[in-house]
């Protein structure tokens, strides 16, 4: 493998580059065209690789590049997902080179896309071409490759609805995360879900003069501060009834294991400005973000905002309020109980409008699953060290709609690091985690098939 | 005294007119030449009314009109104070008439000033000319009227510190507020001061993504709803500590006397459309605005206030809090309490920043002064009706900058009735309340010297 990698290395980069060469921009109509080159591009590839057929196939949206290459029905078959479309650019002046123009230097490939995906997506095409082209496919292979995982996977649902049988797989394996360090492995085994709802608290139905009605009429803002406060308690539990009844609590075991990630706290709050953490009693801050879930305020405004002091008692305050969600946490059921919950809350004195906004669901890749340990022992081999899981704080939503729709688990193996500047200027990719990437995913099929 | 109005009724209004007509707005600077004419108007006006003498004098900002008439040293000396600015006038077109030509129409004067406070400070001037022509001047007079009022009497406080000596008085007389309706006097003994601050909270010192570290990093807006809650216990009462020390508590008489003003809870609940009202408990909602402190929040904001649902842990949240002080509370001492306080009750991860904005001492008329009894009895007997006393929930700083500086109390025999509009398009003035003011201001001069 690795004097299969030595003697490909160049074409390899070659390939990768001619991806990354087209400024496949979801969120900027300008490179719509750029988008449908792009998805073309990957099926050109994705045939090289010797992929049995390649398809650029149309969605409401942008195009979902599909490829198969069946070699057996009676092996499991692995579903890639992975995303070409990139976040936009700007501001430029902070680029120290062409977005669009891989540079190698320092060991890193510098662009747009480098990492955030087609850098990751990319080795699975390479890691395929090298089984098929030696013979040691083990598992059937299929890609599906989308254009707007940077604006929220819009038309991915309704595509997969569409196409549940020729998506069926036993496994969906995805590289579009990151892994603690180079030294220490790492695994993306649960991703958070998401609420979120816009508030709105009324009290009189003007503005009124804080002098001649201040202490007799109820201030929505206060009221509104009130009750948010209300919604955590000294322990900083979320006090909404109901609210922790489905959190899939973990096993000793599995938070031992996560312990086993390295964290310095001190180096933590230096990053961040603060003299203290704050959160959840009885867990650490990893647990804190990434089993547990949380309320956060978004967003909070009312009365006067402006310069100066301007006595006021006002109508109306607003809030963005949103919760972070945990794996068995259902988050339409979530939404409603918040909803119900905060409008009873509310005094006589004031109305309170809540409107859900959106959300998704929490997802967990169970430790035990054997997708997830053929991952975790195909990467003990080229990192000579086993993977922690991790749980990240952040949502994916589409994660939880691959298991919704097409009812299956995604297994998040990904060669990123935070070092990359995903979505910033000077996005770059470390040409060892992509060779690494490309030698630790035919393991996995390995693994996976035995 | 009524044939005298009579007799002269309308070269009453046309000499009002005459000060109406020039469009003194304080605000505009464009009207800087009309806040001269209308000062030297006031002075003709004054020596034709028989003052000895009178004087535009100059300040740092617009000029106080400044006339006496010193009848017998040994008698009691009656401060007149007034403003002759007026409020701006936009928007135009919902005005029915020309804001500055008067127009008398259904036993009212519309026209901008014509009761704040040209219509009402204007009735102290024929008052007393009724008293020097009839030999009916039982008190010395000194009229002191500024045009700063509308725009916080910027000018007046230094006047006041340089003319000491010729502002000497026994009383301060003001007709710059208004009653409960023309059936139901009222003298406003009261006036709450304010404190107001600026208030800003920093978590992170960056915005994070809420995903990412929402519950393990304390979020400012969170922790800002939190302390502004703990402001307020479960029954209104606010919880800084020493806060209410020096609030001057009312006898049960003179609660009594308060109580006895008419008010409507089911009309007032009706115009502001709420359902219920709230205050500190064991308070009268007319008591909660009048003669108790009061603590709101006038503006709030931080993290994403436009469209949508950005999720973001913010580094910042910001509020603009006031209170609203009664008799006795030192605003200096409570602006130093609050911000101690506030910037105290921070939890370890957050950093709170108080700034002290403005302020101003409430204002309190004792019911047994003699100027205050004085006034009484002639409400009295032009309305038939002992007057009630009546705390408003507003601040007029300078009334209680009178007190410090001149050590001067204020009787506010106001006239004004709410359907006024000052401040409004359409303001107005009943011919009735005029009159009646006029009629009604000699008897205080008489019972005062008695």
């Amino acid at each position: 493998m690795k004097q299969y990698i030595e003697q490909n290395r160049d074409r390899f980069l070659e390939e990768l580059f001619s991806l990354i060469r087209i400024p496949s921009i979801s969120s900027e109509a300008d490179h719509k065209p750029d988008m449908l080159r792009c998805a073309e591009r990957w099926k050109e590839l994705l045939l090289e690789a010797g992929a049995d057929r390649a398809e650029v196939m149309p969605t409401d949206g942008n195009p979902v590049v599909y490829g198969e290459k069946i070699v057996d029905p009676s092996k499991p078959t692995v579903l890639v997902y992975g995303h070409y479309d990139v976040m936009p650019v700007a501001p430029l002046d902070l680029w120290r080179t062409d977005p669009f123009e891989p540079v190698v230097k320092d060991g890193r490939i510098w662009a747009r896309g480098a990492d955030d995906d087609k850098g990751q997506s990319f080795m699975h095409a390479k890691a395929f071409e090298y089984m098929v082209r030696t013979g040691n496919l083990a598992c059937n292979v299929k890609f599906m490759l989308e254009g707007e995982e940077e604006i929220g996977s819009g038309s991915l649902y309704s595509f997969c609805e569409k196409n549940k049988g020729l998506l069926k797989a036993d496994i969906i394996l995805v590289s579009d995360t990151s892994m603690i360090a180079p030294d220490v492995p790492s695994i993306t085994s649960g991703l958070r879900g998401l609420c979120y709802w816009d508030v709105e608290v009324t009290g009189p139905d003007h503005d009124l003069h804080s002098g001649l009605f201040g202490g007799a009429v109820a201030n929505p803002i206060n009221v509104l501060c009130k009750m948010i406060a209300d919604l955590h308690d000294e322990n900083g539990h979320i006090t909404i009834p109901g609210f922790y009844d489905d959190v899939l609590v973990l096993s000793d075991e599995e938070r031992a294991l996560m312990a086993q990630a390295p964290f310095d706290e001190e180096q933590y709050k230096r990053d961040l400005g603060v003299r203290a953490l704050h959160g959840e009693k009885g867990f650490s801050t990893k647990e804190r973000t990434g089993i547990r879930p949380c309320l956060d305020v978004c967003g909070i405004w009312g009365g006067h905002t402006g310069e100066g002091s301007k006595t006021v008692l006002p109508s109306k305050a607003y809030a963005k309020i949103s919760t972070r969600l945990v794996a068995n946490q259902d988050f339409e059921k979530i939404s409603k109980l918040f909803q119900e919950h905060f409008e009873a809350a509310a005094p006589d004195c004031v109305t309170v409008k809540v409107t859900p906004s959106h959300g998704g669901a929490a997802y967990v890749a169970p430790l035990e699953l054997k997708a997830y340990k053929a991952a975790e022992r195909a990467m003990q081999d080229t990192y000579g060290r086993r993977p922690v899981p991790t749980r990240s704080g952040g949502s994916i939503p589409i994660i939880a709609g691959f298991e919704k729709i097409l009812g299956l688990k995604s297994i998040l193996m990904g060669f990123g690091l935070s070092t990359d500047d995903i979505h910033a200027p000077n996005e770059n990719y470390p040409l060892e985690q992509f060779f690494k990437g490309i030698e630790t995913i035919p393991l996995f099929y390995k693994y996976f098939a035995e």
